[in-house]
């Protein structure tokens, strides 16, 4: 294992990383920009270096003064937590030529999965179900109904050349595909000057379901369940949950697997996610992230795993301790993420922190870096906090989510608890009734 | 379900019994004295009515001024908590003429299982196992010698009339009985004016291990598995784990059997504890608690149950929704008690609290009724918090509990966080070699 990581983030996430390091026995050494100076995570860690000011591009995006910090410190692995640097396959690169170790896969496969149109092909050559469609470009009506009728209704017909909806016509029937076609045609050749389309199936109201697994890049990989994220806003998550709502056991086994041979197949190290919409029992590849997400806490409750020491752990050259057997679930879980927002305009609310009380007691886990006084900087996203409950069921969960939203003090600034409170009132939350544009339109209703 | 329930206790506990009740959507009601008018759990109560000043004996312990506090806010049931009433028979059945639901079993159970000699007989006649000794007094060397070869030895010879150390024996063979027979009768002669004597098996280094119960009062109970509560100063546990590092699933499940057994013949109501000593494999009957223990919450942790919420369903009048084979334990837990005393001296700290900050993340529960800007009454028990990791192994769990309490900030008091911090350091700890003598014979050699 390594004597020490150095913890290319901050806010909550460096705090989570330096957690399984601790328990690990390994030294962390935070960095942080002079914006970030008195940070929880700076705070904890054992050592710390400023790698220069906000915004993050001069600092948490500064790759030489990371590789320097790494230098100084004698780092030998550089966890990078999620967003900045994550997925950045130059960054994996220069770290492995200064001969330390990026926690997480390799260059390459951080660059396959980072490019839509390889991750799409590489996805259908390990067998992951992707949305399905034309081949290429689909210009004659007879093709398009020989395409349409096997792909199934409704179709979407889009643009080659397209992008911002312009050219994109839905066909809910045969009847329907030869007018949206000529109207397809017609816009993409007016908005692009090229009135080539081809034609994918169109989803009405799907879900995001996410699958996370974790390889050790031997070709052993399992996968840990699934997620349900479709509670966004502007393609944000907000709510997530383990299981979701919408599969049952044998769904659940059936892409899981599908997926864990996937990355075995591709020689996968360290934790991942293939993320899905899902309608109607099917499953339709939307893009994978090659990093830990926001969101692995609900995972986490399920299993009993700490992701981000069995990231270290593969990282250091591990076997994977578990086959797909020994990997169990038991209950539900609930993650909503407290945004330093207005709870109805979502504008940001920066700000000293003047008290803050976090919730306890039985199932409940609060994943943040705030403090009292701490003065939240305008420069970075507004997430302060995550919420997570777990119990024996979901009606469990919910009713732990509401009593621990009840006792969530954070004053001096504006929170999204109260959406939350609104949320859990609402009859579809309730049922698990919820689709990706559910939040949209809840939102939309309210304004 | 009850529609609104009195919690009759102040600090963590009623805050956890309060978060119970929120979760099953009962109103709750907090009593409180004059000195914790600014307590938590005054705060986050629907309802609250003071019951007098402090000490406890004119608030807490003031019965016509709690059941005056049910009748003001048609309270439907009282929860005790643990201390102060919740091992008074008395309360209960004046509760009960009032037409108010005591949570917890019967008058009848609390009083047999609270006079130290009904509760070894009722123990004994139940099947459960109990220290072995003479049936009543010995007075000849010949019977000594029969019922010591019976027992096994050590044994320990003991003044009838006696206490206080005085007129005891230890002989650990035969060749030794006759001399500390005799001592301990001159002894005993001496002190008591009565040279009466009795033998009972002497455990040399025992562990205290107990085993939670729920049952339905129907005739229906089921075991939780032990807790392991062996880190004592002055009788106080201080740090219980579950399950005991002692114990293996088979033992468990023989004398948790059993005792589940015994408590349906009883017909026992709510949770309860039947606390055993334990050496060379043996369990000895020491006491039961007729209530809802400190150390409940590792419990909870390997059972992902909440005994809390279980009592209040049973007190409901339902049937027990468990039988043995549904409850199946999962990793370990410990609990440390954190108390607002000095870590060296265990004087007690009472006072403002400056700051808080509790830690989190992975299994991590924090209970506690702390906050930032409370005063500490003098009046009361030390305990200000209970911080219980989970975890895969006793070996996680550990790792954890280092990381937990060095992110644990109380600032204004002194706390007993550091004695843990050295306990976690004790090779004795690590392995989880321990038994009740551990703890005083740790102080002893640190003072």
């Amino acid at each position: 294992m390594f004597d020490k990581v150095l913890i290319a983030n901050r806010g909550e996430i460096a705090l989570r990383v330096l957690r399984a390091c601790r328990e690990l026995g390994i030294q962390t050494v935070a960095v942080h920009s002079t914006a970030d100076a008195d940070a929880m995570h700076v705070r904890l860690a054992d050592e710390s270096v400023c790698i220069g000011p906000p915004p993050a591009r001069d600092s948490y995006l500064n790759i030489p003064a990371i590789v320097a910090a790494c230098e100084i410190t004698g780092a030998e692995a550089v966890h990078p937590g999620y967003g900045f640097l994550s997925e950045n396959a130059r960054f994996a690169d220069i770290l492995t030529e200064h001969g330390i170790k990026f926690i997480g896969p390799s260059a390459e496969h951080i660059r396959i999965m980072g490019d839509k149109i390889t991750a799409k092909l590489t996805a259908q050559e390990l067998g992951i179900p992707v949305v399905p469609g034309s081949e290429g470009g689909v210009n004659d009506i007879d093709e398009a109904k020989r395409v349409a009728r096997d792909i199934g209704y409704p179709v979407i017909i889009k643009a080659t050349a397209g992008g911002g909806g312009r050219g994109m016509k839905v066909a809910r029937s045969e009847a329907d595909l030869e007018i949206a076609m000529s109207t397809a045609q017609s816009e993409a050749k007016a908005a692009f000057g090229n009135g080539d389309v081809y034609i994918e199936k169109y989803l009405e109201k799907p879900r995001h379901i996410e699958i996370q697994v974790l390889g050790d890049g031997k070709g052993r990989a399992v996968h840990l369940g699934e997620r349900d994220c479709s509670l966004q806003r502007r393609h944000q998550k907000i709510w997530e949950e383990a299981h979701s709502p919408a599969l049952n056991a044998h769904q659940r086994d059936e892409i899981g697997s599908r997926v864990a041979r996937a990355m075995e197949k591709l020689g996968y190290e360290g934790v991942g996610t293939i993320e899905f919409l899902y309608e109607n029992g099917e499953f339709y590849f939307i893009e994978m992230n090659t990093r830990l997400q926001v969101e692995h806490p609900v995972t986490e409750a399920i299993t009993g795993l700490d992701l981000v020491q069995e990231q270290l752990r593969v990282a250091s050259g591990a076997d994977l301790a578990y086959t797909q057997s020994d990997i169990s679930f038991s209950g539900h879980a609930i993650e909503c993420r407290i945004n330093a927002e207005n709870p109805t305009t979502f504008a940001p609310s920066p700000g000293r922190v003047d008290a803050v009380h976090f919730p306890g007691g039985l199932g409940v886990r609060v994943d943040s870096a705030l403090y009292a006084g701490y003065r939240i900087p305008p420069y970075y996203d507004s997430l302060i906090g995550k919420l997570i409950v777990s119990g024996k069921s979901r009606t469990e969960c919910m009713m732990r989510l509401k009593r621990a939203l009840s006792e969530f003090v954070v004053e001096g600034i504006e929170t999204t608890i109260p959406l939350f409170q609104q949320l859990l009132a609402e009859p579809d939350i309730i049922d698990g009734h919820y689709d990706i544009h559910w939040l949209e339109h809840y939102l939309a209703r309210q304004a």
